[in-house]
C-alpha cells in the first residue's frame, strides 16, 4: 500500500466531536497500511473570526501581518487533530506549511507555490508517524515570511504535497459524497459522478462547480496526481479526477461526447461597452483598461456592428465584486476610446455544459439550446470551448434552465432525490 | 535614545479595544524616540480556551502537540497588534518566537532558553521598524520543534531579548500599577515600590508575589537588564527592578535593613512525617523519595528530636497541587525508612519579610515576631535566608499577619487606600 494524502475543511474538524471523527478516519488508513499525510484547514468559522478582528484594528491589513493572523486558524487544528490521533493509540507529528517545506512566492494572502521540500514530512513517515500538516500556508522563498495560498489553498496544499511524495492518491474531504452532474441543490436528480477527467474538473470549476477549485485541479493535472473528492461524513467513495477512468476497459475510448455534468453561477455581473467604434485596437484599449485595474474578467463577447453606424458592443462578465473596479477604469477612458455609455446589470446567471468531445458533436450544442428554448429561457451571450459551452442569462431563469439541460443530456438518475452512487458497476 | 523592549500581557490585549490602545503607547515610545520591540502574550482568555479544546480530544495531549497549539495564540494577538500600529501610520513587523531567535531546549511546555540569535528583529529595527515578537515561545535547537517556555514565559521572552538586543530598559506592562509593599487586595495601606533589588524582587517573587516570576528576575539580573514593572491603563511610572536604585544618591548606601514588602502566599500545603527514627540518612532517604517523584519542595523544618524516643518529626512545604504525588511517594518508602505516620495539611499559609541586610539586624527578626504575636498569629514553621523571613501560619490568619507585620515595619501609606506614587521627590 502506499502513500495517501487526505485533506480535510473547516467543516470536518469545526468541533471537538469533528477532530475525534476525523482522527478514527485517519487511523483506518494507517492501519489499511498506507503511509498517511493529512492536510488539514482551520476549524469551522476561525479564519473568519480572525479576519473580523483584523477588521476592528485596522482598515486596510497589511497582508504579511494578515497571513501571520490568518496561519493561526490552521495552528490550532493541527495541533488538536495530531493529540487526538495519539489518544488513539497512533503516533503523529504536525507541521506548519513552513515546516512541511511549502515554499511560496511573497505575494501575501494570495501566493503561489513554487517549490515543495518536504524532507521533514518523508522523515517523520518513515519513523512511522502520520503527519498532520496545516493548510493553505507556507512561507515565501525570499523574506522567509510566513504567507498565505487565498482561496482553496488547502486543497492545494493536499495536491502539492502529493505531488512533491509521489502519493497514490489526494483524497479531499469534504460535507458533500463528490462532484455532481449539477448543483443537488438546484437539480434534485443531479447524480454524484464516479470518475471525471481533469479537463472536464477545470472546466466545471471554473464555470461555477465549487467543490474543487480550477487551480488545484490544474496542480494535480500538471503532476498526474489522482484526486478522490469524497464525503468525511459518509465514508462512501467519491469521484476520481484523473487522466484516465479507471472503470474505463483499456482502448475502450469512445468518440462520440461524454457529458460531465452542468454548473452554473451567479456571483458574475455583465458590463456592456455600448457604442464602441468599430476600428482595429479599441477593444485591446478597453480591455487594456480594464487588466490596468487588476479586474479578472470572464466571459468576452463582441457583437456583428451595425453597418449603418460604425458602432459595435462589446460585452464582458466578471465577479460582482469587481464590478465598481471595472466601471471605475472603464469611466476614466471613456473619451479617449470615444464609447457611447456603459451599461451594469448584476442579475445575471451562467449556465455551462461540460464534456469531452463536445465541439466534434455538433448535436450536443443543438441539444443544449434546445433544451433552453423550450424551457422558456433567453439566451443573453454565449462562449464555447474544446469541451464547455456556456451561456448568460437572467439570473432567475438559472434554477430552470439547469434542471432542463440535465434532462435534455440524460444525466437524471433514476430516483427523485439526488443518490450516491458506489462507484462500481459503471 | 536607546533601544526599549515592552511587554503587555494578555489582559492589556484582550480585545480589538486593547490592541489599539497599546498600539498608540508603543507608538508613542516610537515617537519619542526609541527603538521599540515589543513582547506581547495571546488575548485574554485565548490560551485557557485552547488548552479546553485540547482536554476535549485528548486526555494527555502530547508536549510537541500542545506547544504548537498554544503557541497559535501569541501570532493572532501579535499580527494584530502589529496590523493596529501600521494603521497610525507607523512601521511595524512581527515576529514569532522561532523568527525573532528564540532558540530553546527540547522540554516542550517548560522550555528553558539557551540563546537569543535576533538577527531578524534587528534588521527590522535598522529598517525604521517596531518589531512585534511572540511571547512565551521559541524553537527547540535540537529538533526545530516549537517549544513554550511554561508560567511567566513571556515576561521571561522579553528580558531575553531586551539582553540579546542590549536595551536600556525592559518594560513590563501588566494590569497594576508596579510591585507593592503588600498585596494591595489584603494591605489597604500598601505602597508601590519606586525601586527594587533584583534580589529582593527574586525573594517576593518566590514568596507569593505575583507580578514578577523569579525566573524573568534572575534572567535580568544575569545580564543586569533593569525591568519597569507599570500599568498599560494608567500610564504612570512603576517599580524599577535593577542593581542601583537610580533615586539613591552615590556612595549613600546605608548599612541600616531596607525592608522591600511583605509577601504571602496560601497556594502551599504542609507535609509532616511524623517519628523519623534519628539516625543519619534518614532525611536523606525521605528527600530522595520526594525528589524521585519530581516533587518541588519549598521550606523544610525539622525539630529536635525528643531525646526519650530517638524520633523526630521532618516537615516541609510544598505547593498544593503536587501534595497527592508527595504523599504516594512517601507511603511507598513507609516501611523501608521506618517512620510512624505522615500528616497532610492544605490549610496554611505563608508570610514573608523580604528587605536587605536583615540578617545583620536582629531587631528586624525580633519587631517580625513581636507584631505577629501582638497579631494573636501562631507560628508554625520558620524559615530565614539573607534576606528574607518566612513562618508558615493557619491560612486563615494570613491577611491579619500580613497587615500587622506591614504596619510593624513602617510601611503603611499615610492614605487609607493604596495610592500610587509618582515616582518623583524620593
Amino acid at each position: 500500500m502506499g502513500l495517501v494524502v487526505q485533506k480535510y475543511g473547516g467543516s470536518s474538524v469545526a468541533d471537538a466531536e469533528g477532530i475525534k471523527r476525523v482522527a478514527r478516519r485517519i487511523v483506518d488508513a494507517k492501519k489499511a497500511g498506507h503511509e498517511v499525510v493529512v492536510v488539514v484547514s482551520a476549524m469551522g468559522d476561525t479564519t473568519d473570526e480572525l479576519i473580523e478582528l483584523a477588521e476592528q484594528v485596522s482598515p486596510l491589513p497589511a497582508g504579511r501581518e494578515f497571513d501571520m493572523l490568518l496561519t493561526a486558524g490552521e495552528r490550532i487544528s493541527m495541533a488538536l487533530l495530531a493529540m487526538a490521533i495519539k489518544s488513539l493509540g497512533h503516533e503523529a507529528q504536525s507541521f506548519t506549511g513552513s515546516q512541511a517545506g511549502v515554499i511560496t512566492d511573497s505575494v501575501h494572502n494570495k501566493a503561489r507555490i513554487i517549490d515543495v521540500t518536504p524532507g521533514r514530512i518523508r522523515t517523520a513517515l518513515d519513523e512511522g508517524n502520520i503527519a498532520i500538516v496545516a493548510g493553505f500556508q507556507g512561507v515565501s522563498q525570499s523574506s522567509k515570511d510566513i504567507t498565505t495560498l487565498g482561496r482553496g489553498g488547502s486543497d492545494t496544499t493536499a495536491v502539492a504535497l502529493a505531488a512533491a511524495l509521489k502519493a497514490e492518491v489526494c483524497e479531499i474531504y469534504t460535507d458533500v459524497d463528490g462532484v455532481f452532474t449539477a448543483d443537488p441543490r438546484v437539480v434534485k436528480k443531479a447524480r454524484k459522478i464516479d470518475w471525471i477527467a481533469y479537463e472536464d474538473m477545470l472546466e466545471l470549476a471554473s464555470s461555477g462547480s465549487k467543490v474543487l477549485l480550477d487551480r488545484c485541479v490544474e496542480y494535480a493535472r500538471r503532476y498526474n496526481i489522482p484526486i478522490h473528492v469524497r464525503s468525511s461524513f459518509s465514508g462512501l467513495p467519491g469521484t476520481i479526477v484523473s487522466n484516465d477512468n479507471p472503470n474505463q476497459p483499456e482502448g475502450g475510448e469512445m468518440e462520440q461526447a461524454i457529458i460531465s455534468g452542468v454548473a452554473h453561477d451567479t456571483s458574475e455581473a455583465k458590463v456592456t461597452v455600448v457604442g464602441v467604434p468599430d476600428k482595429p485596437g479599441e477593444a485591446a484599449r478597453i480591455f487594456r483598461a480594464i487588466a490596468n485595474a487588476e479586474v479578472n474578467i470572464d466571459m468576452v463577447v463582441q457583437n456583428v456592428s451595425a453597418a449603418s453606424t460604425g458602432l459595435t458592443d462589446i460585452s464582458f462578465t466578471l465577479p460582482k465584486t469587481e464590478g465598481q473596479k471595472a466601471i471605475d477604469a472603464l469611466g476614466r477612458v471613456k473619451e479617449g476610446i470615444g464609447f457611447e455609455s456603459l451599461r451594469y446589470d448584476d442579475a445575471i446567471g451562467k449556465i455551462s455544459l461540460v464534456g469531452a468531445g463536445m465541439r466534434s458533436n455538433p448535436g450536443v450544442t443543438a441539444t443544449f439550446f434546445e433544451a433552453l428554448s423550450e424551457a422558456g429561457v433567453n439566451i443573453e451571450l454565449i462562449s464555447t470551448s474544446e469541451i464547455r459551452i456556456s451561456v448568460v442569462t437572467r439570473a432567475e431563469d438559472v434554477p430552470e434552465a439547469v434542471r432542463a439541460v440535465h434532462t435534455a443530456f440524460g444525466l437524471d438518475s433514476e430516483s427523485d432525490e439526488a443518490v450516491v452512487y458506489g462507484g462500481t458497476g459503471r
